[in-house]
């Protein structure tokens, strides 16, 4: 049982809250129950883990904690990344957002069957936030790094402006959607390699723009079930 | 230009972070440029605006903002209710994370054509990170409170355990989509009291849930362009 604040572990644990030590040691922590069990399903071995009260003190498991107290357990990983690939996958640029990006490798797991590609300017997928958002996600579907370039496929770009809604887009299989910042939109060297523009199909009162997270789940919901043959 | 951190305004501000001061005082912030531009083209009116180098000094605002530093501008607006109705609405019951809260409102707002009723246990949508969530979808379509029993309309769980797909669900309209905890997924005095459940299509290997808020963007993409004519 540790009982001091200066073990190696919990050291090691509160460094990688930091992406410079993600990057330079290629780990990172994954909390709660249900990360670690999604860890366990996927085949992800840990580094260690620590389970308050068993392995350490709460307060101490706590005090590392990057998201908050009440953490039962603290596991420590690999990062994994994938190739691109799969007849239908995602490439992100400027997502800055660590939420959005672990809410859009659930969404592509649910939905798509390749991995989401960070292209630049991505925040870390490997951050707490993200890890959380992606719901284990980050385990069963690890993400690629590339640039649009390398992408194989019919290229989609989401923006709100396009002339077409994505219902009407016929597009070959592989696809690959291409998503860009919260804010900005698609970067324009993004928009200019891409097969396509399209929005998303909303009333006529509606807002401009969607949260990016969701454009990226309808937009896989819409291709994966057409893809399917069932549109 | 107010200089000091006890100004009645700032405090007011700082009270409104509470639950029970909103309840109590029917008020609410809402923090940036956006925000405060959604509400001005919703036609909501600020009790007042305060704008960081204009009406005070940028340091104080930052320490009352709820949402961290580099706030430019914190408006104090009436919280606003709507009454339930519409060909396409949400009902929530049990969702107690604001973010997902704010994002079904916006969703709601792009995809749907009735307010989001919130039910029993769900987050306050006035707290300082569902309105940011809402995207300023908060001034254009204002939620409603309510239970399930005084919605009239063909009532939908989403269940992921549910044994048919929503794409096979025919339904006329006022369509009510009902949603339930992120955990624990609906509530059985609500499953008891729907017409159908249903379930989002996904992949074989998909996993057994998604975030409600990307359940509840689908659900509304789904059924809104099959009643617009597009399905």
């Amino acid at each position: 049982m540790i009982t001091s604040p200066h073990n190696e572990k919990l050291k090691e644990i509160r460094k990688l809250g930091s992406r410079r030590e993600r990057d330079r040691t290629g780990l990172f922590c994954a909390e709660g129950e249900d990360l670690v069990d999604a860890a366990t399903a996927a085949g992800a071995e840990a580094r260690f883990v620590l389970r308050a009260g068993e392995d350490v003190e709460p307060e101490l498991l706590d005090a590392v904690s990057a998201l908050g107290s009440g953490t039962r357990v603290i596991g420590v990983f690999e990062q994994r990344w994938s190739s691109p690939g799969g007849a239908l996958s995602m490439f992100l640029q400027g997502v800055r957002d660590p939420g959005n990006v672990g809410t859009v490798i659930r969404a592509a797991h649910a939905l798509g069957d390749g991995p989401v590609v960070l292209g630049p300017e991505c925040a870390d997928p490997y951050s707490p936030k993200a890890v959380r958002a992606s719901m284990g996600s980050i385990f069963a579907r690890p993400p690629a790094r590339g640039t649009l370039d390398e992408l194989a496929g019919t290229r989609i770009a989401l923006d709100p402006g396009a002339a077409i809604e994505l219902r009407e887009v016929e597009a070959s299989s592989p696809i690959v959607v291409c998503l860009g910042a919260e804010r900005e939109g698609i970067a324009s060297e993004v928009a200019e390699s891409v097969d396509v523009s399209a929005r998303i199909g909303m009333r006529p009162e509606a807002p401009d723009s969607l949260n990016v997270a969701m454009v990226a789940t309808v937009a896989l919901y819409e291709l994966g079930h057409r893809m399917a043959g069932h549109g």
